[in-house]
């Protein structure tokens, strides 16, 4: 097999299982940090080498070799080495387009996910690509980009808090899992207060920026979708199919798990429908302004066009205009205008129009 | 496991299985109420503390622990612990966001569903949250709020009418399940009697009210389904997997709640279509208002506006318009205007827009 | 178990399987009539009281009794049990509401489905609720209302003809759904013929009776989807799930039920379709006229407009005017009216508006 | 069992099983010829009675009974009768409403499909119905019509050409199956290149033939996918389910059949998704191009409104208007009024409605 | 069996199995070039006739003969023969219309799948088939073209770079497929790249351009939508169903495949929702920019059409028209007009149309 290179060249021309990069380029550093623990102790070490995880590989309790930032691909390469990982796994880690899954390696189950996290500009976040590899006594987990994730379960270890400290990895791994599942129902809170403004404007001011704002809403919908979907069907796998690396006694942490899922997906498909109903409503609405506007158009128009008509006929210049001369001539015509545009006002009534 | 707080801190930090209230924080206190029967005796203790629900417990023939309003955190905690609820099954109740599920923890059955009740304004509805605890010779219930859902429930049982003072408290769960599914007939049939007024609004005047009140129709359905699809696999579940907690006896009964829970979202699905159908009916009786509207205004622009301009055309002040001084021209120059008008009326009547 | 009344209050507070008629109240009274007949003899009582169906219900042969009109609760429970018909079944004979259904209670099958028939306006009709309990020996029917729906069944079987005089009640049970199918299809034909009287009017001249014409046929077509769908789960349950009452001679027959209501099914969902297409090309249709209605009126408006303005120009009554004492001014300024609406009239059809 | 009339009269009234031909009174005669082949000999006999039916029944070989036209209800029952056709087939047969469908009778197996043919008028096709009697040594077809349908594959079997006359009759009915699908194939590639010039219409000149065009071919489609989907089940079928009367060596045949209808299935996806794509970009077109028109007229109105008003005010007859007198008063208004314009010119420029 | 012609007559009425190429007629030459490989050795022969092909089939090692360009019909006829693929194979090789698709032949897998590559003409590009044969220690290609599409595959191989000269010829097979998926995605990002540039076009200026690019982009999605969903049967099924052609060692390659297969689909129906989110987008934008033209044209029109009558009415030539003579007229009726106009702009700002 070749060695590999950080370079972005397009992957196509590549051996399958060669190693690179491919994705969005932010994070060019790697670090690695490693966190052991047991009911008694835990320990973390925040930077360590490779020699240094190579020695903390056999040490007792539970063991989290936690790598943030996928640039430095020959080190991740050579890690993937050491925990025994295939190729082609790693090949998913780097790929951070890769499509979330769960695989069963026989030694270790390997899983990619997607978590949401705040983006560097106010109100932006970003999807970022989340791979464990949990093992016999270890997790091996794989950020795309260093965060504030994982913060409140860190401390939660740390503090001896809660059962995870008397727990396998196993249990870190749900845990973690959890803690990807619980981001995505506070977005969808967020977004769902977001929906109740945008509700309103579409039904008393429907701007364009309403209708972009809307459409905006439906990708983001979209890219949850292919984040969720697949989240499902990892869930689900985790607690039918395999009982050698998951223990029984966090079968109904599992449980639960799937059940957020599948909840965060309700909710997610509630969202879609909703936003395809108030897409309809801003259409709606804005064709019954136009038809507004048309209708004040078309009264003031129709009731003006025939007595400014009027008005025009008696300011021709022929010399033989007989009306021109007589007395009442002027009142009459007045009057005949204010029937005139008296009787279109009753029309326009009749038919509702005003 | 640490102590619980009844604060809304985000959950995201907290541990699994930590109880806390997560939901919308309508009532802070919490009460129970023990009814106690069997075929011949009846007795209901209004409101009772931790102790006399302990003593109660083992107290002969069916008991039912009714838990209304899900303030009190430590009170519903020590309660779940109690009758040996898994606090994860605790954490659901107390989200009131939970999606209706039904759980097997092999001594008893725990059950999630959402139940429909007059919210506090008019007209106005609640979705508020149900949960069952079914276990031997009890069941424990959970009510988001104090409420009327159960009031003939209560009245039948006190009286001794129908067979339920004979059975166990599975049939006391499906009656309780029949009493949720009903409230949902009630609605789907207060909304289809207000269809019809839409509809009738939408055929013959349709206004932006008519449209928003569509919108939320829809938003409505939405919820619905969203509190139906999964009461569906609950009552088949009920029907298919447990029959160690559910006796054989009440097996027609729980048919006929899965038909009622197939029969309602029949009519939600088709609610939901005829809402659609609707918004089409609206958008399109909206275009056919504009185009009559359009209409009359081009009949009355097009008659007027080249007769109109005959009439400048006369008005206009050169010294040597030879026509103005000739005796017949002002008639003349009417019967064209008149000609012009009567041609464009035939033209309309042909494109049959008249 | 409580007595029941012919009241219609709301059935929530009432005990699962007390009976009430819940539904339409359109027929009070209760009339049974009973069929005998077998090989050789055929006979016919018009109009039996509950003695007299006690005594018949010994007769050797095929019996069939038919309950027309569900007004009288009182009787229908006495009838049900003397049959042995559970309480439930008999509450869905009740509930004209009731979603179609085929449940097996070990001595009886009982079956619910809906019937077409002509309602009492002209073009109207009416979906009408017909359960069935076929036992052994037995037919027990329920019409909602008298109708001449089996009008030529019974005939059929006066008269000796076909095989039906030689077969069990199971084929009987059998006739009668296919009556109820092919009334299904006749009225689907009824409507594909009225559908393309429909899309006439729409390609040719869209008014907003056809809008809603075409509203009122997606909202009939919701309607038989309703009662259609559970009839496909019910003839396909009749053809594999219940051998001990349905005997395997008329197989076949069962088989082309099933194909006859997939086929109306296909229909329907064709239908269903083509009013959706229908739909859209109304919409396009109107459109399309108000853009024809607002080409004509950019034309004569943007022709008239410049020239108009150009004549008043020329109605001002400034002293100082000099074009105004030219002699040629006059032919000058209508030459350049005409050219001006010579020009647009080029422009216009360039852009092929004309 | 009764006898027959040719009657169009509802065939509801008839008991099932009755035979009457049912659908489209095209052709009233009936004609029968047999071909009859092996490997060395062929022989064809272009109209036969029943007798002679009857007597080639025995030959040896391969036998195909070809009966074309529906009309002679007595006749066809009596063939039927003759190869112990059961009456529920013979039914579906003279119906050219029934659904396309697979039966096997274990004697024989029965099949109903739905074959494509140009019509009478230019351009328009018919669906005619094909049905397919296999059993043991003979064919028995029944076309709706005398046509062309299987013109080449007669001839192939007359030339000797292909496999056809070294096999069973099986692969006659394989060999029809095909010819049926090659020619949804041609329509649906006459229909592509179609598409094509509707496309282009739709998007450089729509009118609302265009629209009713994209109306016709939506509802095709719907037609044929009445007609394919249930070949699909039918291919399928034949493939998994017969092996007692399809003989193994044709099973790639059939693969390849069944292929060829998914495929077809495809392109007709496809094409209905064409089709809705369409439609939009029409709607969206045809309100472009009315956007178009509106802000021309805007433009003109917007630009001459204003400036004709000013034209209108020095227009009045007021004896005390000091700006008539003034010398430079005439060309400082028409100066006014070029600025009016050009500064809307401006306007409309920034917006970019010009 | 008879002899074939490369003629584009309707093949409806050849025999099945009769070879003819039937789709583009592109590309008339057909050239063959052999590699065969192993461990230590590769040779390429780069244009080989019959019988050279005849005499490398027996060679040692892994061999691929390549065949680019489907005209010459009788050589591949021979080709195949001497391969002993099946005629119904040959047939869908030639076929360019072949939906993908895997045949088991228990001698060789048969494969049909769509590569996407470059067209002629910029920015263009063609959907090719590709034809596997997968036999034992060999694999025959069909390219419908000449094309660069392996070029990168040929230098690895050439190279002795990764894994494939150690491989058997289904990891050969695998890689030829991993090509052909890459380059969907490669095609997938370069839409989703345009995407958002038609994204900004229709939200900040939409044009007809716009319209149609989005309509292209409908009917590419739906072309590619064709040629991937049967791939993704073929990758599932070559994971599940051929280990007796597929060896053990590379299915964590197939996995890989599949994925990839599955997360291209993924993509491709959210490009699909999200093309339809902008159809809805776009059709929103431009009724929007119709509703802001026409509340300009009304607000220009309403305020002028009022005042510009009132100098119309005294700019009449009666003679008795007490008010032309007032002294303080003139200025009144300039501030009548003054007060029109500003109450109408009050108005239109109540109404926040400005």
């Amino acid at each position: 097999m070749q060695s590999t290179s950080d370079s972005f060249s397009p992957k196509t021309a590549l051996s399958p299982g060669t190693l690179s990069h491919v994705g969005r380029p932010r994070q060019q550093t790697t670090t690695i940090s490693v966190m052991t623990y047991d009911a008694k102790e835990y320990r973390q070490v925040p930077r360590v080498n490779l020699d240094e995880v190579e020695a903390l590989k056999s040490a007792p309790g539970c063991k989290w070799f936690r790598v943030q930032g996928l640039g430095d691909v020959e080190t991740l390469q050579d890690l993937g080495d050491m925990f025994g990982v295939h190729r082609l796994a790693m090949e998913d880690v780097l790929n951070t387009y890769q499509r979330p899954k769960l695989e069963d390696f026989e030694d270790y189950l390997f899983l990619v996910c997607k978590a949401i996290a705040p983006g560097e500009e106010e109100n932006s976040l970003r999807i970022r690509q989340v791979s464990l590899v949990l093992g016999r006594g270890f997790i091996l987990s794989f950020e795309e980009e260093p965060s504030e994730l994982f913060a409140a379960l860190l401390k939660r270890i740390a503090n001896g808090r809660g059962r995870i400290r008397n727990m396998d990895p196993d249990y870190l791994a749900y845990a973690m899992l959890d803690v990807v599942v619980d981001n995505y129902f506070l977005l969808l809170e967020t977004v769902g207060d977001q929906m109740e403004e945008i509700e309103e404007s579409v039904m008393i001011q429907p701007t364009t920026d309403t209708l972009q704002e809307l459409y905006r809403k439906k990708r983001l919908a979209l890219q949850l979708r292919r984040a969720l979907m697949p989240l499902r069907e990892i869930s689900s796998a985790l607690l039918r199919e395999y009982p050698h690396l998951v223990s029984e006694s966090i079968a109904p942490y599992l449980r639960d798990l799937h059940d957020h899922v599948i909840q965060a997906i309700d909710i997610l498909e509630s969202l879609r429908e909703n936003l395809s109903a108030l897409s309809d409503l801003y259409l709606s609405s804005i064709n019954n302004r136009m038809n507004e506007v048309m209708k004040l158009l078309t009264i003031i128009a129709t009731i003006f066009i025939p007595i400014t008509f009027i008005a025009s006929l008696y300011g021709m210049n022929f010399k033989h205009m007989p009306e021109l001369e007589m007395v009442w001539a002027y009142p009459a015509v007045v009057a005949l205008m204010a029937a005139v545009a008296g009787g279109l006002l009753v029309f326009f009534k009749t038919r509702k129009w005003m």
